[in-house]
């Protein structure tokens, strides 16, 4: 790891421009945060933009909560577009409509807390501090609707900064610094890490990997990472990739690369998307490194399934399956299902033509499929490839999905097609095992065909 | 330096990527830039943006002028805004002048090329492209005013990515890697770095500094540089400050930082300016070093100050001088005037008022000075400090100015109160010893105090 | 921390000299390490060293514990000195006591052993698997007296290589190496590190502090290592010290450096100190860091009280104290005395005379004090500063000491002087209330006076 | 290159110690350099080694030739071997010739300057003081015999501390730092290099590399480097193989390497070889990187040819050519041979056979090859390989060896048994070509083969 490199260079963003301080104390001491933003916006703030910067972003963080949400407030009216500029403009397009006079117009509704953003990411650890502020905003959005303008505006300032090609890959390991892995343990949101002996097992083996997405402004910060194990074949159950007591293989021996957890974990970044960019830029780091990997495959979790399911079997009927399947998967309710060997066979002949109808005919109204994690992946290019009933036996994973797991395969020579199939006729993409599950005498629900 | 690292990026960005080419070979090799450009706006580019915008850019930079050419027009028009789309904004905005409605005006004047310059970046050295495609833009823009537009994009998304905040400071010694050094001489632009032994004595010894912003997407690119000599008091002559055979003084002992040379690198960034957060980012490394250092100065060239003199003179009558300074001043026509010591010394006083009349009296249509360093200094909250007749004796010191340098002095405690002087009154602040020069019988041009 | 670099060279080191193997195949399968040592030392060992020498250790790596014993064992006698030369060596001094004739002596005298182990340092790893190589032969020899002639030649080959000029100081934190953090853990040998959480309270707060010596070839191992509180006044508690619910202090603000451990990590380098380096140089460190500082201490076990006390009571009379000090004392065998406040506050006085004695008048046959660690910071030059009663109250602490712990302080105006004192006459430098609680009415033992 | 952390390192063992100072203050004022190395030797010296050993090489450094030459020749007899207690050890070995005797018998041998070297090397930049004080001494060695012993212990520890083992290879490029860069010009002993320009065209093309190894103690001296050219075949012109004009080839087309400059920097470290180290690694690292590359082959000058041809001309009968021969060879003393197409014919088919025999024939009294650069190469294990008259016409080259360079390859299969018949035998392994040259009527002298 560079880290100590960033370090130094984090220190010096982190010591520049105290000394330019000072001459804005009075207005600092005030706390009254519009105030300093309307400075940073000024001619002062051409001339002490940094110094400004950090004292109102030192001032929000040290602000209580109403006055945070004043400014994130006056962010929406008092910093918005100025609106005798976007009537001129419009008056002027009408008289004109110029190449010249849509500039005029698009410089006119750019609200000024464009600006302002722009200007606060002058303080060292500004970037950091503007992630946060979105957290804090995305909190507020639920109740208070006025605010999604200021976070569209954010959503389009970080997509610049954090553009895919000012990000940075890098493998983490046992080498890299400790408080780099301790984030890996708390941001690890698909199957938790419990201790740092679990989090060795993870990255120590010769079978694992584990790649993150870096920003250099962000430099303590994974942004999101993935982790990867080797195996010689896909793999359908997460405890048995995951056993303490398996023997690693070497990684030349392995064949199969398998995504088995993908976490994000800047809140503040959500939207923000670089999820399809980490798994396809590791897929190559793996190829180049290990020539005999020929499978880039995931072992997901299928976390909308079981509401999913509920759902329908609370229906009076399901058009999804019949009566028998019905009264076949009320099995589920009863604890133990999975541990029994006479029930389990049942269920999971039962589960499985389900499964393939919840990914391929259940549909959002905009006609995508239900899981967000098959989403997420169908999205990037991937198909759907196999499903493992009793992937996940784990308490989470028995709620979420009835241990439903499924790999999604990623294959080069498709992506580019799958994915302008799923994009333009959310078509999902699936191996035909999967495909012979959907019974025929279950007919798609015509409301749908139409809808897609 | 951590150049290894950052080279290593590099590498890594560079590497990337590749293996998802192919699938978009055919349109690669047919080399229609515009039409790649289409693909990677599409859904195909959401899918293997990285291998197409590496594409477009590698065929850009291998096409003959023509397709060059061809491709900024494109650029210009069919990437352009969607008029379609600005229309009906115009009209929902007129119909119900919401905040969504702004919104929804500005993103559809949003034109298209700039997500188009937005996913170029995401090529493995996709930001160096797209800074030398804008320099080749801006050789155009004389001829093509119609490229103005496409410029404008990018300087806004230049300024977004070039943003103070992701800059690093990095000094630049003898122990710098060749390959970022041999671009310090080629881009030294004030004062010619003639060779490696030239370059070490600025460099190596104690009282000298370098130093240079970086940007982590262009490592081997210093974007902008400053020379410092470390001396004991305010220098006047840039020959006695580069005289190779002084004896350096100990850095701790000096109290004087000279900014003799500062130089821009990256044509294509002009416009995106960093020039007064370098200044004042190397002003506090050095106090924080060395905190005898209390004067902070620049020892400056004045490039518009002949041409001007040489204008006044050839009109009847100057609003500036009277006609026995012109008689006076007609001396500096003949070669050789600055080694006779009568005539250099009666020229020398001659020169003063006149120069102290050019930075204070003589404007631009806008009120600024007429002098382009004075007008980035000053705009930067720097006072005019001292004229040093015959500071730069050397053939282009001569010409550009009859050997006229000036200081301008970084006073921090004046910084914000001379920037907002000069932004809002056009003042030009200046010591006073240079204001007693003007003198009193000339009364400013009537115009100009009305127009300031 | 460099260790990326330095795992690189590691690995550049590791992949080295693999090639030149296969022409030493045939001995290397044959596993006979002495015949490999003479190869080494043979012509063939000049062209193919570093294969060979890789061989070698890892063939003895790999092999059983007898073939190990007998590569040690021919070590000490067919790797000895070749005895015919050493015969003409001294026949020819006797004739003439030349300086060549000396340096001859020496050269014959040389066992062939050391030539032996400097080629095996050829190989990638060599350091370490000689380190290790020690470290067996060290466990064998409290049998294999044999052996001692061996390891005085490892001792001395190790002592050139690990130079404290070679040694490099690195701090040791939060943003260290995981796979560097786990041997600070493994190794700390003073006070346990229960856990990653322990671990990280005693790298993060701002009060502490924790420095290792690194060797160039062993990259991944800190050799010696010293944890560091920064307090504001001498320590006598170590649970006071590490109490995780404390409030750290600001670094800026600490008047004393208490180094509360050191630990060694490298059973194969026992003998070749660098202990009082490392306590220096810290020391030096944190003094330029942390203006500050004016005390810096230890807070000390006392390993070898409990076990001489018990002997002294086990005496019908001790030379040490008297019947009524003895009676008392006796107290300190029933369990919870340090408990009980009446009880405790007796113990306490009783105790701090016989431990003043303990340190100043206990001595070995050779006239050094008994406890080990004060032989150690007394041989640097420290003094015995103050004796702790219920310093270390853990089981281990009461178990080998009754719970008393000392501090000794290095004293930079001292240090020589002391070091003197105690190398040349075994005077133990010790604070003036530590003198003075010697009673009046002990004589000092007059065998060891004149011991002295 | 890490050369920052490596600087990093050197500045912190360079700061190192000073605080200890000031305590024998009054004795470095002294000057008296062997005063300064008996208290190093001294309990004082044990307390504050690091300082005193930095007080005593820069009292060194800054004394006058005299002081210097005073302590060397103190090294000599003052800090020689203890002459009783080599006598005492004597006596006991003859009494007793046990492994303990002999042990003891070698610790008694050693001269006190081992051990004040050793703790000289503890000061920062102690190494690198030590090698300038052995180039020193090696100035002196030629009129002051009494200090050889003197250099065989500076021999012995170097050869130590410069184990192959503590070596690092890195190429040396053009993003390499200018500080070492510039060394390499410098140190450049085989074909000069004239400018940075000249450096770069040796450095940047695709089929040029450069290695170096390092050590960490002296990181910024290049202590050996080795200048390659990738090719398509064997090179015989070095000025072919340099010239400014020629079109690069792509590294991976390359099937040769040709070694065409090894240059030794640090003239302190003679007979401490690492050559064949560096040239057997840089053939490992380059097949790694470049499995294509089939040969590895030197182009060598032949620096002591014209001088033996001289010496052999002006003899009345050269045992090794006839008079036609000779009367031929005399034609080299017209400058200007070389250009003459039909004397250059001549001549090239006169030398091809002397030069053989030179290489085959002409032996030093102890059997080996004539030519030093010859030794080396055979040494290695290398073959004889090509004769190429006109390989080097430069001046220099005309001076030495008539033109004549020659190639040497080293075939990884047979390094090891030529190594063995050249140490052994004194055998020259030559290609059969070279072989063939040797006319048959020249019987070899007698006398060398009873030598050999």
């Amino acid at each position: 790891m560079a880290t100590s490199f960033l370090n130094d260079l984090m220190q010096t963003l982190g010591d520049r421009g105290r000394s330019l301080m000072g001459r804005s104390r009075d207005l600092a001491r005030s706390g009254d945060l519009p105030e300093l933003g309307e400075a940073l916006l000024s001619r002062r703030g051409e001339a002490s933009g940094v110094a400004l910067a950090r004292t109102l972003l030192d001032s929000y963080a040290g602000a209580p909560l109403a006055a945070r949400l004043g400014f994130l407030t006056a962010l929406a009216d008092r910093f918005g577009p100025d609106r005798d500029l976007v009537d001129k403009a419009v008056a002027e397009y009408r008289r004109d409509p110029s190449g010249r006079a849509v500039s005029a117009l698009q410089e006119a509704a750019e609200p000024r807390r464009q600006e302002l953003i722009r200007r606060l990411n002058l303080a060292p650890g500004g970037t950091a501090a503007l992630v946060r502020m979105r957290a804090e905003l995305l909190s507020h959005l639920g109740s208070r609707p006025d605010l999604v303008e200021v976070d569209r505006d954010f959503v389009h300032l970080f997509s610049s900064w954090f553009n895919r090609g000012f990000l940075v890959l890098r493998p983490i390991d046992w080498t890299t610094p400790a408080n780099i892995l301790e984030k890996i343990i708390r941001y690890e949101a698909v199957h938790a890490i419990e201790s740092w002996d679990d989090l060795r097992s993870r990255l120590q083996p010769a079978d694992r990997r584990c790649y993150a997405f870096f920003h250099p402004q962000l430099v303590d910060e994974p942004l999101i990472f993935v982790e990867v194990a080797l195996t010689s074949g896909m793999s359908g159950a997460i405890a048995t990739l995951l056993d303490p007591t398996r023997r690693p293989i070497a990684a030349r021996d392995a064949t199969t690369a398998i995504f088995y957890s993908i976490s994000n974990t800047q809140g503040g970044l959500a939207g923000v998307s670089f999820g399809h960019f980490l798994i396809k830029q590791v897929a190559d780091e793996l190829r180049r490194e290990l020539p005999n990997l020929r499978t880039f495959a995931t072992l997901s979790p299928v976390p909308g399934f079981a509401a999913w399911l509920a759902g329908e079997l609370a229906l009076p009927h399901s058009r999804f399956f019949n009566d028998e399947a019905r009264a076949t998967l009320q099995g589920l309710d009863q604890a133990g299902w999975h541990i029994d060997p006479a029930r389990r066979e049942t269920l999971r002949r039962a589960i499985l033509p389900v499964a393939a109808t919840y990914f391929l005919k259940a549909k959002t109204p905009t006609g995508r499929p239900l899981d967000p994690v098959a989403r997420f992946h169908l999205g990037n290019g991937a198909r759907l490839e196999a499903l493992n009933v009793l992937g996940d036996v784990s308490a989470k994973g028995m709620r979420q999905s009835h241990g439903l797991m499924v790999n999604y395969c990623y294959d080069l020579d498709e992506i580019e097609r799958n994915h302008e199939s799923y994009a333009e006729k959310g078509e999902v993409v699936a191996s035909s095992a999967i495909r012979r599950l959907i019974r025929a005498d279950i007919a798609p629900p015509p409301e749908l065909v139409s809808a897609s």
